[in-house]
């Protein structure tokens, strides 16, 4: 196992939970699992049979992850969201990634939760929106578009 | 414009108000632009500043995207939180992608939230964990496992 680890070079936080999930030190209920992610269940599910999906490699965020891990991550995202409709027969499912603390990232290990969602199941991913006032939303239109 | 869109030979929901952005006929507050992915910001927004990135193809769900167009959906939405979080100063930053009505998808057109976020805001995006029993989640496991 360490030998294959040393293989891949993975950039490990030796005090991050996920990184200890993805070496085997912390045990899962893994589902996938290839070169560059890891998938398994989450034990605080939203609904039974939740699962993440989280880089190999230590990144934080979404921000930090390479081109090429991201786009493994989404494609393998999408796999097990698939096998997961087929499997528990959800009526639809949440694509998640909270990114810092602030937006609610528990373990700071980029990840990516796909919720499995049943009609009634209790579970609220909504918001109160906000309002902008006149021609505000203009001049966020633009604040933004300065940094693109 | 018409002949550009022939061109690019979107797939159109003739019924479909994001189709109907991406081809020009309901304005937008437009922030980024490519052949394959259209970025506005949301006008019923979490925080002011929270965007939306649509497929210009007319995809249901995260289900139906091809591979490639996902590819580049991420990619963009990546570099819009990144140009967020510059423009805003926000402290982190959620992705959501809600796929189907019973997950919360309000138009059944694929599209992903971008939403800044910053302390205190009064956002929720969790959930009570539900229960797994005795060795339930084995269960679970072995069941999406089936499938992928």
């Amino acid at each position: 196992m360490q030998e294959q680890l040393q293989e891949q070079r993975l950039e490990i936080n030796e005090d991050c939970i996920f990184c200890k999930i993805v070496k085997g030190e912390i045990p899962c209920a893994k589902i996938f699992e290839d070169d560059k992610v890891l998938s398994f269940l989450d034990i605080a599910p939203a609904n039974k049979g939740h699962a993440l999906i989280v880089t190999k490699n230590h990144y934080e965020t979404l921000l930090e992850i390479s081109d090429d891990v991201l786009d493994d991550l989404m494609l393998k995202a999408r796999k097990i969201a698939r096998a997961m409709s087929s499997a528990l027969g959800c009526d639809g499912f949440n694509i998640l990634m909270n990114n810092k603390k602030v937006a609610g990232q528990l373990v700071l290990h980029a990840h990516v939760h796909i919720i499995p969602r049943f009609s009634g199941d209790g579970i609220n991913l909504n918001w109160r929106p906000k309002k902008y006032k006149d021609k505000e939303i203009d001049d966020f239109k633009e604040k933004i578009k300065s940094f693109l």
